[in-house]
């Protein structure tokens, strides 16, 4: 029996070298050649599948932008503030332990960095997360509290300290402490 | 009266310029060019001052190493865990605060990020700092606390959303955040 490859494995294939080369290399320091190298083909045949590495990069941050709409709504249709507060901070956690290549990826290119804050979708996304973690009127102890949980997720999930720890585990302590952090009383272990 | 030069003004503006250009556009992104373009003079001056980018940026991070050795030492020779774990915050939070820019610049750049962590003398601070952090033999817990702590301090000092906030009254805040995060009481108000 032969083994079909699915349509838009190729370009998938491309997708995943590409973030396992941004991650090492950064973005910038790159090339389309570097991606065509990896994966043992020519640069016309990435070419083929993106245009640019900004392409590439956006087909990257599609499906966490896509799950950063779903927490956000899924947050704001909660009716208690506190409701809103736990759901949010749930998602998050989930979305940045899922995504702690991109992370990593954005974290480490001053340029994505840029990028990513100029992006209407995500500014629009961040300040309505902002707006559930710190409240709609925060005062320095909520946005400071704010400002330390999101940076402390996203170190989390890009220190080597904390990469050799089970996924589930890790997700639990941190989910905890922003919940702690935050003034919300701890989740019980499922175990 | 005519007001004279100290001796090393001339390499204290060159230093503040690079610290300046660094932040904006990444140590990689920032030519020696660049910072003779901004200063005024010529490469040539700026090489009478520094041989290379890497002295520069040895040069800017020196100081920030100094105290953080200091802090590391006086954490050290306090006799009780608790008050190790004290000292160091706090040594910790002012170190972050005053060297927001340079944070920035380290975490910006992945090829700085590398050097850091590779650094012999870094290594070891950080990880006596882990050590009263953490504590000696830390559980998943204290393990993730600390990255977190670290991770949102350092996220703190960088994101715009705090940057027009008065530094004392982030310090204070920054400091009992991280310090309830690991347990301890919060340290009143001087006011």
């Amino acid at each position: 029996m032969t083994v079909r490859r699915r349509p838009g494995a190729a370009r998938e294939r491309v997708l995943a070298v590409a973030l396992e080369l941004f991650a090492r290399n950064g973005v910038s320091g790159t090339s389309i050649q570097m991606i065509a190298d990896e994966l043992g083909v020519t640069k016309a045949a990435v070419y083929f599948q993106f245009n640019a590495k900004e392409e590439l990069l956006q087909a990257l941050v599609a499906p966490a932008l896509e799950e950063m709409r779903k927490v956000t709504e899924a947050a704001e249709a909660r009716r208690r503030p506190a409701d809103q507060l736990s759901t949010a901070l749930t998602g998050v956690v989930d979305m940045i332990i899922k995504n702690s290549r991109l992370n990593a990826v954005v974290l480490a290119d001053p340029a994505v960095s840029r990028l990513a804050r100029e992006d209407p979708i995500l500014r629009d996304l961040a300040a309505r997360l902002d707006r559930i973690l710190a409240g709609p009127d925060p005062d320095v102890e909520a946005l400071v509290t704010t400002v330390m949980v999101s940076g402390g997720l996203m170190a989390a999930t890009t220190d080597p300290r904390l990469a050799e720890l089970d996924q589930d585990l890790l997700r639990r302590h941190l989910l905890n402490i922003a919940r702690r952090m935050f003034g919300l009383r701890a989740i019980r272990a499922q175990d």
